[in-house]
């Protein structure tokens, strides 16, 4: 059982935690709700408490966190959105402790849905992709030369601070115009709720646990209205197609990619959504070069995370550049 | 002087030559203008000739290339936009077959300039930086990790086509409300001829033989007449900074930057420009990890094309990934 990594999943809804066998299947998985409002350590026996209950074999050949951002990377001191009890909590150093003498490697999860995608999902083979998470937030992990591009700070593949409309609307990170501020879930909801919309009856619940939505006016509901004909839904789902394939192109002809994959709840939205987001993205990549990026929903579902994070030790030496 | 290196930089305007020390030093240098509508053999004899001037030591190291874009990479097949005599030309193999037995690298001039930045320039020390060139085109390189990226197909760094007003006017591209777009010189002196503007009656003399603009009416004169205090040149000033930030900062959240350097005739224009670019800069750049990008004037002159050429070869294991 030397060659088993153990991976967690850290977000503001649940915590996940798996052993994860080398080629990336979970031998064993378990997941518990986020405990609302709780203090550092509270958050840390519930983690702790899941990983007892996976049955830990005596050694793992190392562990993977996922975790949401901000973080200071690549030592792991994690604040995590709406997760008020970890602000500066030593998650990599605290894990690392617990497990003595393996590696220990974290990165936000956006970035290890990406490294999921990419290492066994839709981005399989490409060399130059960008990992993208559509949801209440919307991040992304770049992956250039066949490499997680880490940047500076371990932050790169921010796509959802990339401007769409310079004169926006207000976005969560103090700026104006950002993709995210535009196309994420409750952003979008809200303004098809300004442009007259209201939630379907259809009972839908939510299946997608990374970045979930709560109330009834959710990203979700919007798209199933979408499919079913309303013209707001619809409206709503073009103004978010179009903020994605406006961002997909910056980032292709930045970057030269190859793959642009999209995952989270509003990738599930189907043709409303990509058909003006395709539209969108060829309007933007004129140049020869760039008109070869192609952008298709992600294609592992709600275990991505976990996947992502044991790949940050199961393949560092394409996942992991720091120490 | 087996360790001198052969530099080449190839432009619309004027073609360039020089044997450069391992320090990146010139030791000779020699231009002469593009033969207008040369054909292929036309200008390739411009440049044999051009390189016979410099008198040749019996052997260099190896031949860096820089050219205008688009080519295809790593193989160095030349299509230069106002160069019809060169398309689909084969440079990187002729100089090969030319210098036998030395390594023959080459990357369009935007790229070569932002290596020189990063090598030699005002980019030294950056680990993550974006070496941009805003001048007839915007165009620009990346360094991510302490390595030139060359993304797909070694068109990584197009910064001129990342979307900065959608709705904005039409490209050379093909695409609309890209940078280069709004900030190239030629389509700034247009905006502001159609405001009004008449070019001052200073006498400028183009020093920029990169990107060089021909005719009175030039992004050079205008930035000449914003700094005199003319209203409708400073609000084109204006309108071209607040693009710059917007561009500048898609990257920095995107590829965790550091640092992004500004070349090319616009970037003299000081406060005029860069006041309004860092307003823009700052607007979008609000998460903590971006907000310490810097945007700074480039610091090499007209012969950095050269050194950046010189680059490819001295420092290849930094900025040299292909065969």
């Amino acid at each position: 059982m030397g060659d088993l990594v153990l991976a967690v999943d850290i977000g503001g809804t649940k915590f996940a935690a798996a052993l994860v066998e080398p080629d990336g299947r979970l031998l064993r998985s378990e997941r518990v709700a986020t405990p609302p409002g709780g203090d550092a350590e509270t958050l840390w026996t519930t983690l702790t408490g899941l990983i007892d209950r996976l049955g830990m074999p005596h050694r793992v050949a190392g562990v993977g966190i996922g975790c949401g951002g901000p973080m200071s990377w690549p030592d792991g001191e994690v604040s995590p959105l709406n997760m008020r009890g970890w602000q500066g909590f030593p998650l990599r150093e605290r894990l690392a402790a617990r497990f003595p003498g393996v590696p220990v490697h974290i990165h936000n999860d956006a970035i290890c849905l990406a490294v999921a995608e990419h290492w066994r999902g839709a981005g399989r083979g490409s060399a130059d992709m960008l990992g993208m998470v559509v949801s209440t937030g919307v991040g992304g992990g770049l992956i250039l030369g066949g490499r997680l591009v880490d940047g500076g700070t371990g932050n790169a593949g921010h796509i959802g601070h990339v401007v769409v409309e310079p004169d926006g609307p207000r976005c969560r990170c103090g700026g104006r115009g950002c993709l995210e501020a535009v196309a994420r879930g409750p952003g979008l909801a809200a303004w098809a709720v300004s442009q007259g919309w209201s939630p379907g009856a259809a009972d839908l619940r939510d299946k997608e646990d990374l970045y979930q939505e709560a109330g009834p006016a959710t990203a979700r509901r919007l798209a199933a209205d979408a499919a079913a004909g309303d013209p707001v839904a619809l409206a709503a789902m073009a103004r978010a197609g179009r903020a994605l394939g406006i961002a997909i192109a910056a980032a292709a002809n930045l970057c030269d990619l190859d793959l642009v994959t999209i995952g989270g709840g509003l990738s599930q939205a189907g043709p409303p959504l990509f058909g003006p987001l395709e539209e969108a993205l060829r309007d933007h990549t004129r140049m020869e070069f760039a008109g070869r990026v192609r952008a298709v929903p992600a294609s592992l579902g709600q275990d991505a995370g976990l996947v992502g994070a044991a790949a940050l030790v199961l393949a560092a030496e394409t996942y992991w550049s720091a120490g």
